[in-house]
Order: C-alpha cells, then structure tokens, then sequence
C-alpha cells in the first residue's frame, strides 16, 4: 500500500477554494483513487464545536491571540483523528483551508508573526505541512463581485471584515506560495468553474505524477 | 493609585483552592481592597465556553495537544479581558488555579513539554505570571478520602483521572514551587478550612507586604 498524498486548497473568501476541492476530488474519485475530503476550521466533531466558537456572527469577538490558539485546536483534533489516520490508511486527503488560512489571516497581525503560527502548529499537528497546496487567485473587484452575489447568511465573523484586510489576506497568500514553489501551485480563479478545474487537474498531475 | 496584585492559588483536586481563594478574598474585601475574584478554565463568557468543551464528562476526549491549546486560548480570552484591565485599574485578582495546573496536568505528558506550555502561554497572554502563587498540599491519603466525600456530579473528565496521574500531578506542582521560590508559597492543606486560612493570610502578609 502506497502512503496517501495531502492537497490543500487555499485563497481569500469566494476564490472557489470548496467548488475546486469537490470537483478535484470528484475527479480523483472517478480515477479510483480512495479519498477523504474534510475542511477547516472543522473536520471533526470537536473541531466542529470549536468552529461554531469561533465563526457565529453573533459570538464572543475573541482577542486575536484567543483565535489563533482556537484554530490550531481545532486543527490538531483534525489531524489526530482524521488527516493521519486516513494518510496512514494510504488514503488521498482533499482539505478545503488548512495551516496557509491560519498564517493568512492571522499572522502579522497585532502580537503574532508567522512564526507564532507555525510554532502553535507544531506544537498542535507536529508541523505537518501538506504535500501540495492549491491557491486560487481572484483579483479584488471579482472578488467583490462574487461576495456581493453570496446570500448574506454565508458571511461569517471573519469572512465579514473590510476590503482593506482581504486584500492585505491575498497579499500573504501570495507571498507564501513565493516562499515555497515545491509545495504551492497557484492557480487563476478567473473564468467558469469547469475552467478553473481544469487548470487545477494539469497543475495537481503535473505535480503529483501523471493521472489523467 | 497603585497597581494591582495578581494571586493564584494552586493544588490538586480536593486540596481546598476555592474554598481558601474565597476565604482570602472576602478577607482582603474586609481589609478595604479592590479585587476581583475569578477562576480557570473560564473566567470570562468566551473562556467559560472553552471550559464547557474541555471539561463535560460526556465530551470530547482531545487530543492532549488540541486540550492544551484550548486551556492556552480560555486562558488569552481571560487576562485580556479580566486579568489585565483588573490589575491595569488598580485592583487584585484572585484566580483560582492558572497557568502552573496547565504546566503540571500537561506539561510532560505525550509529546509536551513545560517548555512548549510556557511557550504557548508567551504566545496567547505575554507570558503573565502571579505576583504570588499559593500552592496548597494535601497527601494522597487526605485527597482520596476528600475526593471520595464529594458528590459524583462534581467529577469532570480532567478531575476523574486515575490516582496515578494525581500523584504525578501533585509531584509537578511541588517541582514548579522548589523552582521559583520567590513566586511560589507551599501551604499544607492539613486541618480546617480555617486553620489552613490562617496559614494563607500570613504567608501572604509576609510575602505582599503587612496588611492585617
């Protein structure tokens, strides 16, 4: 038996991170290849408690350090039960955001460096980094655009802030994916999803052996 | 106005902390004192709620680093919005149990070190230690039997662990005090609540200047 791969999918909100990481999966699926297909925050019950404090609109706005330690939480439950079990059972792991949202979002922000981040990673997950990371780009106003188009009630407490702070997410993104070619592919969100996926197959076989 | 004092009381279960940080704090009350009298896990609506995931007997049994990242993030949640804005207006906080039963209940266990529970503390709440810590004693004769007297509801899923992992703990808690002497003061629980009182308000008096 073969050890499973782990692919990521990352990018700001309404980039097509989750229709990607479906229709990837769909496709893998399709191809034989046995899968689990999780997301975070999330993933697990506990995990999924800790989502609900974090994500209510309505919650606890808690201080940033608070949100960060919440995150890796849910994010060593997740890897515990279900990201290493499923690698060790030989299985492909298509997670929808993982440790890249994490430094994205919170790192550099107020007290945090990106290095706080990924020392409560390794503390949390043993510093497990995905074997691929696909990061969907979108420029701002089709990112606005797309935003404007959700229903209101999929806008949770953090995908709720200003223009400024996404932009300054996208910016991080970029800079990661700069930092580590072997591990990033980045792909355009630009076009329909069928489009997009396409892209995302050629980069996901090119990098991880031939599979079409 | 002069800044407040930050006291914590430490021990292992049925060692008498809440009952001796109350005694201490309607004591300190009397004496014409501000303070605020607070606890962990919890301590504030955000930290409570963390404490509802960590400690319902029916719950989630977390991975020990996912557990010792939530009582880091109850813990950010309460010294940035009771702890520091306390101390910050003038008035002392009495807190039962904090960063040191992280240290002696996970410190040491699977993967983690007290080194990687200190680091977690610098990251969620600039490292914030007592002005004093009250360790209270009890041997493991007196705590079985003190244990065995409490209503069973009141066992939670840390509390209810093995004898072993008690006297491991009371073992860390000891370690901790031998360590920092001048932060620390080891009172033995032996006797009445009021006997082991009187030992706390003069070790306190001694330790934080002459109030009686």
């Amino acid at each position: 038996m073969t050890a499973g791969r782990f692919i990521t999918f990352e990018g700001g909100e309404g980039a097509g991170k989750s229709t990607q990481a479906r229709m990837l999966a769909d496709w893998l699926e399709a191809r034989g290849i046995a899968l689990v297909q999780t997301r975070e925050p999330g993933g697990t019950p506990g995990a999924e408690a800790i989502r609900a404090l974090l994500l209510d609109p309505q919650g606890e706005d808690w201080p940033l350090e608070a949100e960060a330690l919440l995150f890796a939480a849910a994010r060593a439950d997740h890897v515990a039960r279900l990201i290493r079990p499923a690698l060790a059972a030989g299985k492909w792991v298509i997670c929808d955001r993982f440790i890249d949202s994490t430094r994205a979002y919170q790192g550099g922000e107020g007290s945090l460096s990106d290095a706080d981040i990924l020392a409560l990673h390794q503390t949390g997950s043993g510093g497990l980094l995905p074997d691929l990371t696909v990061l969907i780009t979108v420029d701002d106003t089709e990112t606005a655009k797309r935003l404007a188009a959700r229903d209101g009630d999929e806008s949770d407490r953090i995908g709720g802030r200003s223009a400024q702070f996404h932009t300054k997410v996208a910016r991080r993104f970029t800079e990661m994916a700069k930092a580590e070619p072997d591990r990033f592919v980045t792909i355009s969100g630009a076009g329909s999803p069928q489009e997009v996926h396409q892209r995302v197959i050629e980069a996901v076989s090119a990098r991880l052996g031939e599979l079409a």
